[in-house]
């Protein structure tokens, strides 16, 4: 009797001119006959190209591989019917390249690892204080200035590189151009344009971290400054959404500006009336590039961005609890609270002091934390829960740079992913536990360390030999 | 004007016949002439070898080397006048290989990095309850039946390569035999001599993690087991200690065992005091083969294993504050408290539940907090200080495996490394600040990724670009 495996896939498309964005039909059906005595084909039907991407990844998911690399891969527990969608549009991941810099390389292994855990937007938290690695062509100055090296910095060719990439991957990439705070390398060519620069020490008066430095919201060329690179940037990148930041505008920074406080003096205006103003112009620009808008929850919660247009995307990062206050303002939502989903959280403190110890948002959030969050959790009014659009884990990169980036990210962006693609509750609205998640989270990760992920450790090995004798009881 | 750079090095070495144990003299002079107007030749004079590698490793640590890989080590603030011995002799990390398994050549990377940070002693934790890795040659069966897979042992040849590796880099190798606990993986040879053997799913009543299992203390067969076991390890391992564990020995275990407790009632003894008389004769028995022997603290603080030969090693692990019980009993103590120096806190929990979250030993300890640890502190009488000879940080295996394995111990365990060479404290009794290691770790975690370890970031490139500007003020 043969192996039971699959020799031939064939693959129905029916509309192969789909185009990715939110909106993308990534549903499939995946058919597999009884191959416990042989071999057999499968079928995948899906509408567009898209959802045929992600019954391919079911598939790969379906098989079974002995521990030795030139096992084949068997498919037990045939015949199998499988009628599949994603609970919800928007399911990523934020990388961040302005704190460490990664090479092209990296960024394209970890579209594979999203592929294979069907997550379908790359946020590419691409600039922020600490580096500018994009190589504007229109503004030259600031990678020049503002990269780390010559060589860690994104071309047009990179950029293009990554987006075509990631589409034939089903997943889209989302630069987020984070203003007005988060801007301070933006002094190294535009000295006049960037308030309260690297104060130092006494960085915490004037931010969330080193080094301090925020667009100057009076001066009208910072608005200038975001027209014209955002004019070029809405062409390398061709999503429909374009991320705007605006989180963390520190008030203290503009408060100490002599010339700010002189001109809020005058005007009567508030620090954030000046953010409120300065954000809905940015947002402006935005939308007249023909882009809808990402931002950050501040931006609403904080600074009054109202009324954004109804298809701008707030992420919420502060903690889970802010997702209420965002959808009782009839926004549309991302999910990516620190609480559960901040990758880097609980890997220590990176700075200097005294006892070292914690950090911010610990503890550390394992794959079990990541996976019971619930995006809908606490939202008791079903006709809300169509505002949750998805969410993201967020991979912040303080400390995390190439050579532990897959170890930080992966598998436990996979538990997020699970979330995001089948829901929080399973079709009779059953709670999904982490003991239904944890054979598949195993095997992922065998999956990725053998494709070439370093993939973190789930469980040891004892524990896999011997399925569910590694648990807290009672555990369900 | 040529570089600043050393072209040779001349090495005096008195007895080149000193060997390598706890007490040989690590100390040596290194004196490096002025060399900013060109190059000059190193001189390095100690008594014996392994002061000479010290020596070595100092003006590696001395060297500064730019951005790429090609540029020349360059010897900044030259003429040195070096005159170094180490503040502890026992200086070590443990690795368990148990509930990991690590390739030979992850063994021999490891002892590359120990050496880097002038670490002297690896106690390898080879045995636990998961698996059997050490390919006895008396007792085969072990690891015919305990290790994770046939190729998932150490030979004979193995463990003489790791040794001999190790020799050269005057890194001496301390096994650990532990027993009676931590042993359910011999159930898988010697059904009988295993008590409360993987008790699911009430394992948290008799272990403090699964798989439940310890040595049966009333049949003779299992000190005759030890005995023939170590008879044969004692020839492997030429170091003259050897650690017998006696750690997290179960009570209840025992209790609920109906032969244990009829034999209890029988002679009227407690658990202890089986423990106890147990401990005791498996110290005799090591002692017998000509060995030292090391323990870890319950032995003594709840086992109440005295009087221990006085050149006993107690490896005190609960908790800093313990270190004070051993020495109170005249003990000699290593130091590896897991509130600071265990390299496994604080990476989420690998027991599977319903939340995840923290683990044990939370949070992590990041290397500030491990740089902050005293192995002195609260000894206030200063003549029991030289009863402290050394410590290890402990790197367990639940979490950590080849993939990670880089990642979780460096740079970390060099922090540690740091104050075991050279005290907390200067020799003008200040503390050792994190303001001053910083640059250290900073360059030495550049050094590990450059020589091919995948050490953890400490902090982002920004950080070191700018040095003393991303830290928690006030800080010395």
């Amino acid at each position: 009797m043969g192996l039971p495996v699959v020799t031939e896939v064939r693959i129905h498309v029916q509309d192969p001119s789909l185009s990715l964005d939110m909106e993308v039909d990534e549903g499939y059906h995946l058919d597999i006959p009884n191959v416990s005595g042989g071999s057999g084909h499968a079928l995948i039907q899906a509408q567009g190209v898209y959802g045929a991407i992600r019954a391919m990844e079911t598939l790969s998911m379906l098989g079974v591989q002995g521990p030795d690399a030139a096992d084949p891969v068997i498919l037990p527990h045939t015949p199998y019917r499988i009628i599949d969608r994603p609970r919800y549009p928007h399911r990523g991941l934020m990388l961040d390249t302005s704190r460490s810099y990664f090479p092209v390389s990296d960024l394209l292994r970890t579209l594979d690892a999203m592929a294979w855990s069907k997550l379908n937007v790359f946020h590419w938290h691409i600039i922020d204080s600490q580096s500018f690695p994009l190589a504007s062509e229109v503004l030259p100055q600031l990678a020049q200035n503002g990269a780390y090296s010559p060589e860690s910095i994104y071309t047009r060719k990179d950029v293009e590189r990554v987006v075509a990439y990631a589409r034939l991957r089903g997943i889209r990439v989302i630069p987020e151009f984070d203003a007005p705070g988060h801007t301070y390398i933006w002094s190294a060519s535009f000295p006049d344009l960037i308030t309260c620069p690297n104060v130092q020490p006494n960085w915490p008066d004037v931010s969330a971290e080193p080094p301090s430095g925020q667009l100057n919201l009076i001066k009208k060329e910072s608005l200038e400054l975001m027209q014209k690179l955002l004019s070029e940037q809405a062409q390398w990148f061709p999503d429909t959404y374009l991320h705007i930041g605006a989180d963390e505008v520190n008030t203290k920074c503009y408060e100490q500006d002599t010339s700010i406080a002189a001109y809020l003096h005058r005007t009567g205006m508030t620090v954030v009336d000046l953010i409120h103003r300065w954000i809905t112009q940015y947002q402006t620009i935005v939308g007249n590039l023909g882009k809808k808008v990402v931002a950050w929850e501040e931006s609403v919660l904080e600074y009054g961005l109202t009324p954004p247009p109804k298809d701008t995307l707030i992420q919420v990062w502060k903690g889970a609890k802010n997702v209420g206050s965002v959808i009782e303002k009839g926004l549309r939502v991302l999910t990516s609270p620190s609480d559960y989903w901040y990758l880097d959280c609980g890997r220590g403190e990176w700075l200097a002091g005294p006892g070292g110890g914690t950090s911010w948002c610990d503890p550390f959030k394992d794959w079990m934390r990541i996976y019971s969050y619930d995006p809908l959790a606490n939202l008791t009014n079903p006709s809300t829960h169509p505002q949750v659009m998805g969410g993201e884990v967020a991979m912040w990169s303080e400390m995390t740079d190439p050579v532990n980036l897959d170890t930080v990210v992966w598998p436990r962006a996979s538990a997020a992913a699970e979330i995001l693609w089948s829901g929080k509750t399973d079709l009779t609205g059953k709670v999904r536990s982490t003991a239904q998640a944890l054979p598949r989270i195993l095997a992922l990760r065998r999956r990725m360390v053998r494709r070439g992920i370093r993939a973190d450790m789930v469980q040891m090995e004892w524990c896999e030999r011997n399925p569910g004798q590694c648990a807290l009881y009672p555990w369900e």
